[in-house]
């Protein structure tokens, strides 16, 4: 957890007060139901909730653990201190995994809809910006070649309907991951009835784990943590975008300057795209976690704890740096200072080269093999690549060509606005709206 | 694609020969469609189907490419040796990703419905065996360390819930990879109308891509290698259970193993888990392609074609090995040897200590506190640990326990069945019978 | 950094104050050479060592950086309200990644001694615990199977092999990582002279980066962390083996457990091997810093920035969890339990089967082929492993062997000090003396 | 292994007859050094070399493979077919790993040597483009941004020194794997005498392993391909370097593109740096074969076989592709075309930016403070930035930079060859000589 690139919000959920809420919530509503089935007495149950309110005292229960050397019996301990001899019913025939699993599930749940507010955000930016530059035009680039025309707005339309994939898969992977699990030491509910996992889940708005063994299976954290790594791969990919169009040949996009920034110590005529490459190194980091989390999850037998430093690590961090990054994602674009002239200034400078296929194609329909058209156009495209000049003067001056094609078709091949037609049907599909 | 681990039906998927009868079929149908709409000819459309049922001879292909260093327009070159001079009109305002994604995505889509199978036979062995051994007591371990009986079949039950849950995850990939992208150049529709792309995605049973660039975009690909990867994982967690009942001290379980076998080269006596050793080492090669699939995310503009030769690796690799794993996965858990007696005497190994759990709570019960109790059966528990001998008898012999628990109480608390009886639970959850 | 794995020395390293405090250094030495060369007066550089013995103000300098925006220039601004006026002369001609890139060199390397110190700590309590268990014998195990016997030392030896070549690789990457780099902002010393390079390079420990861009290029860095991941490795590896030994069924080994300590707050019978699973865990973070730091050497043209927050994650994190592992490691050998007599209980408990190979050698000095002679052996040994019994009762009732190899001749096939005779040349090879 | 990536050179190194050959040669020296000892008669040793010439039956072993599901017991059965009776003394005391591991670790010296001639034929080919360039000015960039200038000499210079220190790991990788492991079934020599080991060793040019157990630990491997994964990234980091260089919109250098090539199926005017952008994806392909290879280090005790399928994928595969890729990235620098127009045109098209740094510097050593030269030098150099026109002659018509420097001292900053003083220091540092 990098504090710069660290919100608060997420910071919350993974601070040890919000977990010994968490832990106490598990085993009230626990006890609760252990006393409604007679197993404790109901004045237990009650002296529980007399730490409702508590903000448990962190170092005390860190002081705790080092005598003991367990972290729930560490908590349990300060709960007595605070509850009083009815305590020793709490966590009745439970396992310390009861709690800790349960409570991960709620902290990564807790987590993925944060994540979810700030895919919301970077997908409403990039809804707006799209409609906003839905026709202006720039040349798209394969290869980084000069390819053949569209528009801004089909640009981030298409990141646009990439992270609404990845919000279908942060909702799956949240649905996944929000199982309760308070089955006993091996799972058999040998101590504990299942009704009390039962009630513990609706309470904190899980499901019951269908059969754990001492903790719930990781192949859902690592369905998680892979869900993470995909959408820190699509925030680079956004990220490799804008980096690209910043450059000082390009400069069709900008990341906004502030007053008073400096891009360089040494140079201060520099405007870097730092905040997208920040999001490239983020994205690396937040990636980082997809291996270890597959590794968590072939335990030993009922279970093993290995899985637990990794969580410790990447819980935490995978969350946090990847909540950052999309607020940050979702902050470029919607302040991005996107330079319609320059686009317009890099379509043009190629010479009208994006318009080769066409001329292809038109060639064919005039009934030449496709071999031939390849080859007539690609003698006047590569003149035009090495040595300027505009490729319609090329074929005007080509006699295999206006064999075929007469000056004004040729020109015809020229209008930027066959590119642009089907704008309107990749709008529909994308928002449900041209 | 290793050959030992190879099946021959998803082999097949990957072979030149089925990528160019799909490649056949994209243009063919894209040439219908385009014949439909005024675009070419009629007569063209149908000598394209004349080359139907040919045969295409890689070779030929292969020899052609070196030439123009292009593999679809060798393809092409090839298929107008087929059809004629019509050949011309094919392909016409497609660009080659408009064939070759398309290509992988049918690929991709029907190598998860291979991968679907051999995952529908892992959990049909899963369920039998589990079934069977519903009632077949064994002891449940946490840390390697005894903890608690539970049975074989809720160890099975586990992991068929697990590869439930895979099954899910590869039918939403599969879903998601089944997208067929006809839009030219930069994805803009400019030299082909968007019906041809409905037309051929309806043909091939796959979704139009909503808004493509030259390319379907890889956060879907690399969404499937993810999932493949969690599904490795979860080999990997069922493997290593297997190896670890085969251990010489353990012997629980044995992989099945044949008349004429040889275990060793050098030690006539063994009988190793190499099946499931073996389905680990694949788990970490199919797990490998997660990582590479994520960096093919971040192609550059409209795309580069750096994505391509990881999938020229990672596509045949991991479907191919990840579908041996999962039959041989099957075919262990089909036949494997369950040695009941051995669980049985594990689970009496160890001088009852696997209740203690159970003399905890009884003596909680009965009003001493937590912290109390936890002392006096530990130090019973852990004198049986280091000196044999069974708990029951020490319990028996400890005056501080005797005086709460008579020695029928005692006894009562190592009867076995106390730790079944919410087996059908779990059963009726995960299979949803008990 | 998670504050349970991290070790204070460690942590310093990478502390805010540390950074400055390197920061300071390196800008002093240049500013010394500058006013040598005369660059600068010698006053201004007289005027830096005033602020010698400052303990920076990290909160004043994150207050300027949210102004500026950029760390180095609040870092300078910070220092001129140290030094006073003479401060516009520091850092004349470098840039940023001079003075950030040459103090994340010398964390790097300090970070590596640190990590010398654990990894020699751990050599010495493998060489200790290999030299006393020499000979203590137990039972080699492939596949998780009983092979041959072998010693406890042995094993030992062959961590402590592993660990001593993991300590030659980390010092190669130590040597590699510790450059200087003052070469302004492409690496072309327009506005530095070299020799400023060489005399902070000198002053701090370090060698002159033959060829720079505005950064030290990244593979270094990457083989760094490879370094660290295959170290974590090894840490695994050894984990494993522990938790091995300690399983209920095995208990060669086992950790030391402390009074008071609860190994589980459910079972009060339990003493689980959680120090070496905690170090599986740490392995697998620590591993995941690999990718992500090879990832980071494609910078584009002279550098972008998007390695820096990598380098936040990965460079505090990989070493403080890699040290706090190397240090739990060393303890957990120191400490361990050696349980001497159940390695001879587990040794004997398989009827004498570790000595098929021998018999096998046996019969086929007397002309059996080999081929006969394991099917002659396979038969007892197999017998032996599924009915059980003693390998050598059932070879002496079998005519087709006592054909061969007489009672005696059996018999002494199983003195099990054959397998130690080579100890010796082992202990030799490892450690230079037996 | 992707055949359209392999060269037959490395194919060869990893062919069933290759591997049959080696494990010839390991039995056969053995058989020898086992004669000398009198372990088994010198006619055997003799009989086994009659099988020096014998280009194994593939098919045959496969055949017998089936049957007995041992791939060394199936050799070892062909190889009987050639040399007869005697061949029952080959593999005395042997364990299959001893043979498989120690074939291993010929074929990874073997590729290390292939790659070697890679990487020299990569460092020859940079160090000849570097001199020929050396003082070739162009724009370096940081974030993209032009920065200051270089020379595209240093550019390629910079490449030498990194594949230079991937040389120097390269050789200590191969170093370290080049051990020779007979030391029968736990590592103890049991069987077998240590100086059958030593010998062998010696004939295959290996040493031999300190302390084995039944296999080679795998440390020595996950180094081996750590070392590929480090120089399949310094590779990507040249891909990525060509290819922004030749963007449509910077075109300073080309990959050689041939007379009948075809760019794009579709857009006849396409030159695609397609040879970088797949060197990119193989670098992704090659890196991943770095955490399977760390993930196999921590076997089961004495050793289990889960390494075994991965290093079948990842050795041939990883040392096939990275062969590949080195030849490649070394052809493309052969042939590259270098646009030194073009890299005149981009430095000068930004209105001497590049130089605001010295004005800085200019500005200070006449007594400004470094905040006040700063903001002095960006308020010009921002508005070149977003108006164009030149910097000096922004500079020249501010009053608070006039006051300080006549307009000859502004011409004179602007002076390009400021920036070249010091090519010949880092040519001597990189090359040894200037």
């Amino acid at each position: 957890m990098i504090p710069r690139y660290t919100r608060p919000q997420m910071e919350a959920i993974w601070s040890p007060q919000n977990k010994y809420r968490i832990w106490f919530l598990i085993e009230a509503h626990a006890t609760d139901k252990l006393a409604e089935l007679g197993v404790v007495p109901q004045s237990a149950a009650e002296a529980v909730w007399k730490a409702k309110d508590v903000e448990f005292d962190v170092a005390r229960i860190d002081e705790i653990e080092r005598e003991v050397k367990h972290d729930v019996i560490a908590f349990l301990t300060h709960l007595a201190e605070h509850v009083g001899d009815e305590a020793r019913f709490v966590h009745q025939g439970l396992t310390s995994s009861d709690v800790l699993d349960t409570c991960l599930a709620v902290q990564m749940r807790d987590a993925a809809d944060l994540l979810l507010e700030g895919l919301d955000r970077l997908l409403a930016a990039l809804k707006a910006r799209a409609l906003e530059h839905k026709t202006t035009v720039c040349i798209g680039r394969s290869h980084g070649i000069h390819a053949e025309p569209t528009t801004f707005g089909i640009k981030l339309a298409r990141f646009y309907a990439e992270f609404a994939r990845a919000r279908t898969r942060l909702l799956a992977a949240k649905e996944e991951i929000a199982t309760c699990a308070i089955s006993g030491a091996v799972g058999t509910f040998a101590n504990i009835d299942p009704r009390v996992e039962e009630h513990v889940a609706q309470k904190l708005g899980l499901k019951p784990e269908p059969v754990s063994s001492q903790v719930i299976p990781r192949d859902r954290h690592a369905n998680y943590f892979a869900v993470l790594g995909l959408i820190a791969s699509s925030i680079e990919n956004l990220a490799v975008e804008i980096r690209h169009l910043q450059r000082s040949e390009v400069r069709e996009a900008e990341e906004y300057f502030s007053k008073g920034q400096k891009g360089s110590s040494a140079m201060p005529h520099k405007r870097n795209p730092i905040l997208t490459e920040n999001l490239t190194g983020l994205a690396r980091l937040v990636r980082s976690a997809v291996i270890p989390a597959m590794e968590n999850v072939a335990l030993w037998h009922e279970r093993d704890i290995s899985h637990s430093s990794v969580e410790r690590g990447i819980g935490p961090d995978a969350t946090v740096h990847l909540d950052f990054a999309l607020h940050r994602a979702a902050g470029v674009i919607e302040k991005l200072v996107v330079r319609e002239e320059a686009m317009k200034a890099n379509l043009d400078a190629q010479g009208g080269l994006h318009n080769s296929q066409r001329v292809l194609l038109a060639l064919t329909q005039k009934g030449v093999s496709r071999e031939d058209a390849y080859r007539l156009v690609q003698r006047n495209a590569l003149a035009t690549w090495d040595e300027g000049g505009h490729l319609k003067d090329r074929l005007k001056a080509d006699g295999d060509v206006t064999a075929r094609l007469s000056d004004g078709e040729i020109e015809a091949l020229f209008d930027e606005r066959y590119h642009m037609k089907h704008v309107d049907t990749i709008f529909q599909r994308v928002f449900g709206t041209a």
